[in-house]
């Protein structure tokens, strides 16, 4: 089996995530979050809350509907330019993403080409489907759900196909609401939607997802200021295979400073090692019309055969809010120092589930005796685990007072099922760091064994200095400084 | 104006909540919420989690798919029975909701009745449409949303109407993660989706709307049975106007058990008034005929003329399983001491968007010079504000620090726009409880003031202590405790 079949199979098995309504045999890019997918969304979520809407005390959050009206995406572009490419083999009428057979004969990223480019190219490299039937002419398919609304079904409306534009049409209400100062930031953290025609690479392409958008809005001509330009000037940012200066990029000054933050994000707060994480220039043909400036963030994944688009950063220019103020005919301009200006948008976009994803296979360890996930604390599901030795000997009560003492602080889970051995292992198989075992020694000095996941050594730790211990060990204290190791 | 508008328009004007996609000309049942209510509605999330999922250590929560296949539906009943009745008036063809011109005109709660019965209402009382004209026949109409799927549109999936099923579907596969142990609790906190006829009432009927619920597995021998039942059994719950002592209601333990947590949740961590909160057994007509126990959580809220449904406390037998396992010929059942058993389902049901409306209702004030909303800590969006006193004489930068120094600890708002009197009735407006000035004198002696939200009287702090008088104020410590009142 290959990484990727492991990683599902576990976590799976596990309760990180399975396809959804499975047991009516799952659709293709539907999936459920177990207890522990769900824990470890949800730390990603609040991490990326903590650390991205604290970059500028004028950021936000903002919920709005998965469900928009159509005049919404007819002002976006997304009725016009949302399509995928689809081509049929000629014989058996199969369906099949052109870009994707493209991208995979020939390694051209196709996604943004249109019909007649991907035709071209199909005829070019003589490109056949997986079936190795030849293949028809290249059609345009709308990948947004629309549904009818109302009684009559004469109102069409769209599932969103991405978060952004929830911002845009909340700009002005929440500008007026708040300081009336830009820059300006609207975070959304929510569902997007896609009706995508082959839904495959596990997580990384799915029909419904969830995206963490933060839409920065901001004066063009302050593009090139940064108040916190100092702080970052000296860092260096890993674009593709180099390191460079931030301050000998390219590139405006604000933009650069999004880039260090979210290169931070990753090396610092998930704690991604270095040589799996990059930003990635696309070029004119691979980036939106309207991007301007377009970097993707690539994790370096095994289980998807290398660099893998995880979040982007673009500089959508006044594209957005000068088609919804047309769209809409409401004024979206605001009046700054006395000039009434359209402000541009830097969006920071992120694809939770990718992320999640990326964490199980960077953090996934296959040892002789065991395979284990060593995520850090920010991100595990479970950050410590408590069992009785034996499910006996009043040791199961002992162990709930023990787990009733930490279950406010820590991300703890009791367990009680199966020997202590398997206990273990199933610990290590879903990265918890700490394992607390309550033994008989426990019931006669009121201590406990603390075991790392790491090493597998184990300390001894008493009781009423446990939540203390913990705390230090969590964060990356050794445990030979805490206790003599056993 | 009456509440119900003020409260509107309060919430638009500062950021709670406004219709969706409003610069479009929004659809009736959808809503954003703004920055402060999305903290609110966050709050409130982490709160029931918190709360819920701590009453065993064997509750977890899961995160699935909005989009369900179309099976699912058929074996929980819904394509059979979810059907809002519509009748239109024989004239200009509008629609109403026939339950609700009943409602409206008789106070009989008629939701649940069938076709038949709601004409024979209609035709008993005489009941016309609004604009004065005769009625027709009431028609049943499915309040599903469907979606087609994929390139050729064959696949047709849903938006489900709740978030319950999505715990049934999981049930086996986390059960088997997970313990293997009764009770075992799976929670969704999510989106559901109902095409309404008539979505009025502002955010009590939405089309798109948050559920938090909690499905607890058990084994039906043992609802009588409860490990904590001491904990409980002398607490006095109200049912309509009746206090009633937890152990002389006829109900099984493990259901009272459950009726006290919540009124728990509602009267301790919420902090609403006694006169404010009841249960309600709903009568056999009222009741789905899958609950044998049903009684609603209701609020009395003035904006919507009195006592409303907000959460409700269901056990529902064992209904889904059963269904499921017919349905998806997946064996269900579990062993449970060496026997099969098909576990039976206690339903914690909550509307997320109802329970913040209660709080925005319950918790609003007029007084004679300002309004404000005085929250406790638990919900309040905003808890501290931080001002410069003008915007001038560095008192900005100052006030940024201070700022900087409470930004990690709690939930505060930098403001700096309009005079020191116009911010605070913004806050106030907001429900922030604690108002903090940088003023001349801090340039002096380090010191702030803080002012109290409800009492509106201020003391001076020294910087140094902030975050120590802060933790204590919000917790409910009086401000003169505090220091000398200015």
């Amino acid at each position: 089996m290959n990484k990727s079949d492991n990683l599902f199979n576990l976590a799976g098995k596990r309760g990180f995530f399975f396809p959804s309504a499975e047991i009516y045999g799952s659709k293709a890019g539907f999936w459920t979050y177990g207890h522990l997918g769900t824990l470890m969304k949800r730390k990603w979520e609040n991490l990326w809350r903590n650390f991205f809407l604290k970059l500028g005390e004028n950021y936000f959050e903002i919920e709005d509907c998965n469900i928009l009206p159509r005049e919404v995406f007819q002002s976006s572009g997304h009725l016009q330019h949302f399509n995928d490419p689809i081509v049929e083999s000629v014989k058996s009428k199969e369906k099949f993403r052109a870009d994707e057979l493209i991208e995979e004969k020939t390694g051209i990223k196709a996604e943004e080409f249109d019909a007649g480019q991907l035709d071209a190219l199909i005829k070019k490299h003589n490109i056949k489907a997986p079936n190795g039937e030849n293949l028809g002419k290249v059609q345009m398919f709308n990948m947004m759900f629309d549904l009818k609304v109302g009684a009559f079904g004469k109102d069409i409306m769209m599932l969103r196909p991405e978060t952004a534009q929830s911002a845009y049409l909340s700009f002005k209400r929440e500008f007026n609401a708040l300081r009336e100062k830009l820059p300006f930031g609207l975070a959304v953290v929510g569902k997007a939607f896609r009706n995508e025609i082959s839904p495959r690479q596990g997580f990384y392409r799915l029909r419904e997802f969830t995206q963490a958008e933060l839409q920065i809005f901001f004066n063009e001509n302050e593009m090139d200021k940064c108040k916190d330009w100092d702080l970052v000037k000296k860092y260096k940012i890993k674009i593709n295979d180099k390191k460079i200066l931030a301050s000998k990029l390219k590139l405006p000054k604000f933009y650069v400073y999004h880039m260090v933050q979210i290169q931070k994000f990753y090396l610092d707060l998930l704690k991604i090692p270095k040589d799996k994480f990059r930003f990635r220039e696309l070029n004119e043909k691979e980036k939106a019309f309207y991007n301007k400036i377009h970097y993707d963030i690539e994790l370096k994944l095994d289980s998807l055969k290398g660099w893998k688009e995880v979040a982007g950063l673009h500089y959508r220019t006044d594209y957005d809010l000068t088609n919804h103020q047309k769209g809409s005919k409401e004024k979206l301009e605001v009046n700054i120092d006395g000039k009434k200006i359209i402000p541009h948008v830097l969006e920071l976009s992120f694809g939770v589930d990718r992320n999640v994803w990326g964490l199980i296979d960077i953090f996934y360890k296959e040892e002789k005796e065991r395979t284990l996930f060593n995520f850090n604390k920010n991100v595990a599901p479970v950050e410590v685990a408590v069992f009785p030795l034996v499910n006996k000997d009043k040791l199961p009560d002992k162990a709930m007072e023990v787990y009733d003492l930490l279950k406010d602080d820590f991300g703890v889970f009791y367990d009680c099922k199966g020997s202590i051995g398997r206990m273990y292992r199933r610990m290590d198989e879903v990265g918890c760091l700490a394992m607390i075992t309550i033994d008989h020694e426990t019931l006669k000095n009121k201590t406990v064994t603390l075991r790392d996941r790491d090493s597998m050594k184990q300390i001894r730790v008493k009781i009423n200095k446990l939540k203390d211990v913990l705390d230090k060990f969590l964060d990356g204290e050794k445990l030979s400084k805490l206790g003599k190791v056993i």
